[in-house]
């Protein structure tokens, strides 16, 4: 069980800036590279009023910033240079859905997709797409949404893939802001994670092609029933099942740092008794790369690279 | 539009010590300079029981522990040594505010300002005061507090300059403790703000000659706004104002890590637009230092290391 | 006075894991040696399912995870090769005191400490236990616990010192998931600190040999008040009383990053003035570390040598 893919985690919502430019990031995707991993998903082309990507039509739309550093064109070009696969994650307003206008926010993250196809369709890494609202199928406007946007994207593409990330409803779920240990107030049993998540699939169909559910918000011995849920609902629906080994610890009062290489291999023996063989990990950058800003992550790439040895040697 | 300015954040309220010594801070003073910082303002010379300088007075009064090392000393002499102004912060008990007794906190801050002056008053690089005490106008016991220990300050010391920095009542206030991403409960609008300063800075009059409102607390898109307000309300007063770019992300859970560039050079472009011509920084050594204990802040230093640069070519 | 022992804070409650390797302990163990520390002290040998120990015992009754890394035989090769001694935390299941079931906590916490001493007794380093459950005085059950525990412990080892760490009720007590500054809501005064423990170290005697309390929970300036109580009220059960002079800072909203020095100097020195000879800290490796993945730490480090040296020089 390798990790073969990583989000890029700009323009974040809950983790800090790394301030990298154009050389500290080139030498970051060659450690990923090193390490095994051959895709990169950019988690959002924008968040609210941050740009992954000087856009026109989100700053005349929105008042988004410029910025002054082109995050989706650096990520082609090193992705183009270290041979790696680049999917485009679609754009976020964080304004609309709160409000209840889902048929707004989709408007414009339609739009933003639109002009991210135009801007760098045409670019040889650009192999997929990411719909970047997370979501725990408690909410039918945003199922919606993003099977209008997953259709819209391949159709852009000529039928490029589309990942998605959801998240479970499990006992650890909360935000990264709330005071205590992530509550699961509004937690789900694994029946009724089935029993939603075929109805939200079926609506997906012929929108996204490939699933990868966040692995952080079960506890750690209910991982492996989730994960099998996960992959067999994927199955009936012709769909690809990836894990999201999440890097990052939840179960610490620093929301978030990097996690502790026993539950993170404890994560990967369970996807692979469940009978994946793809993970993708939010994020190496931070949590993950000799280079983060994180120590944790010094020592999390050191074991993990020990691992993928013995693996080899195996 | 430069950072020509930076707290030193020694004593400090809500961000962790980084434990240097006189090697450490000499070698930070001089990545200041080069990165075009001429002043330097020590928050504040003492907390409750931690002080920034061997206050005999502080100790008898108010049982505070005798630091190891003289930090206003240190610091007067670095900036000798690196040709740059030192303003000095005055004491704050954090005591008798809570309880009620403003008058008893003037006194304490006036005996300190007093003893600093008598100590430290002949050094060559002592060009200026600081008012510790940060208020955003709800608390009419400290405005006349600032108002006394400001006109005290300037009489000790022959008229040397007095510069505060108040927060906006904006929507992003709160407290650092705060669960939730800041919730400004009790935010007022730019008129109320505009109406409020008006009249504290009446008050101020002879007791303040600088104004540098943290630039924080009100949405990015507001910043401007609240910038041109601040600027022409400094004017009809007489006194100089600058804007205290902030250079850490009150946005993410962990309380507080380095900005991400982006936004530092988004609020650098609203103070240029309203007006400003000085910016000075909470704080250059944790949050943009190329030797802080915090990654991110090597990368912003690098990032405005090049803006300058840009600046420079232009 | 001098920190001659720390605690070895893996597997971890509230402190992200630094993720190292053989090779970076074995750098760490050099550190401490290098700084005087003559005992490491193993937090706990594991927590619900997170092990410290490939522990067939627990992973059969409590389904834990058997871990990669054999921490107690690394840390016992560590601590002969360094020339230390090496206390062995007992386990702590996290489930059945929450459920008011101590009698089955304690069976399993029996159990585990019998078979690390079937694993581990013949080791040259092994040279005494520590009680993993922390409490402060509120409850009667865990007391019991710990009576029980200790004198088990001494008895599988013929006699080995057993060190307990409580803490005190003070005005900080709180978790670290807590929004606010930590409130101490149920905070007792020192008065009715030396009633409960009186009656808690009558219970314990014979079950303890040390006890080491941690000194992050009172304010500053009543520290030497409860030090002194706690000294005297191990003298008169003939217990040994050292000081965990807590190395990371309480006070601030990142929970938790080292201390400032001063606080730590202030601290010692209450000890110091109390009567106390011996401080274990809370811990090296995380904030003292001069390859702590904290900044901070690298700088406390440097900051204590210097005492140290001061010290000798005297």
């Amino acid at each position: 069980m390798k990790v073969t893919a990583t989000f890029l985690d700009e323009i974040t919502w809950d983790i800090p800036h790394q301030n990298w430019g154009p050389s500290e990031w080139d030498r970051d995707f060659a450690a990923m590279k090193k390490m095994g991993i051959g895709t990169v998903v950019l988690i959002r082309s924008g968040l609210a009023r941050w740009l992954a990507y000087p856009s026109r039509y989100l700053h005349e739309k929105c008042g988004c910033a410029i910025p002054e550093l082109d995050l989706i064109d650096l990520f082609l070009t090193l992705a183009e240079k270290h041979g790696m696969r680049f999917f485009c994650g679609t754009y976020v307003s964080q304004f609309y859905l709160g409000k209840g206008q889902p048929e707004k926010e989709l408007e414009i993250d339609l739009k933003s997709a639109e002009e991210v196809w135009r801007l760098y369709g045409g670019r040889k890494a650009f192999r997929g797409w990411y719909l970047s609202h997370e979501f725990s199928g408690r909410n039918d406007a945003l199922a919606e949404l993003q099977a209008a946007l997953g259709r819209r994207c391949k159709e852009l593409s000529g039928g490029l893939p589309v990942l998605m990330s959801p998240f479970i409803r499990g006992r650890k779920e909360g935000n990264a802001w709330d005071p205590a240990i992530l509550n699961g107030r509004e937690s789900i049993d694994p029946e009724e994670h089935k029993r939603t998540w075929g109805g939200i699939l079926e609506q997906l169909k012929g929108a996204v092609d490939i699933v990868a559910f966040q692995d952080g918000h079960t506890d750690y011995f209910e991982l492996e029933t989730y994960l099998r849920i996960n992959r067999e609902l994927c199955e009936s629906f012709g769909m690809e099942s990836w894990t999201n080994c999440e890097s990052f610890d939840r179960d610490m009062p620093i929301k978030f740092l990097p996690i502790h290489w026993e539950k993170m291999l404890y994560k990967l023996r369970a996807a692979e008794r469940a009978g994946f063989t793809e993970a993708i990990t939010f994020e190496f950058s931070h949590f993950m790369s000799p280079y983060s800003i994180y120590g944790g992550a010094h020592g999390l790439y050191d074991r993990y690279m020990e691992y993928l040895e013995k693996q080899q040697k195996a």
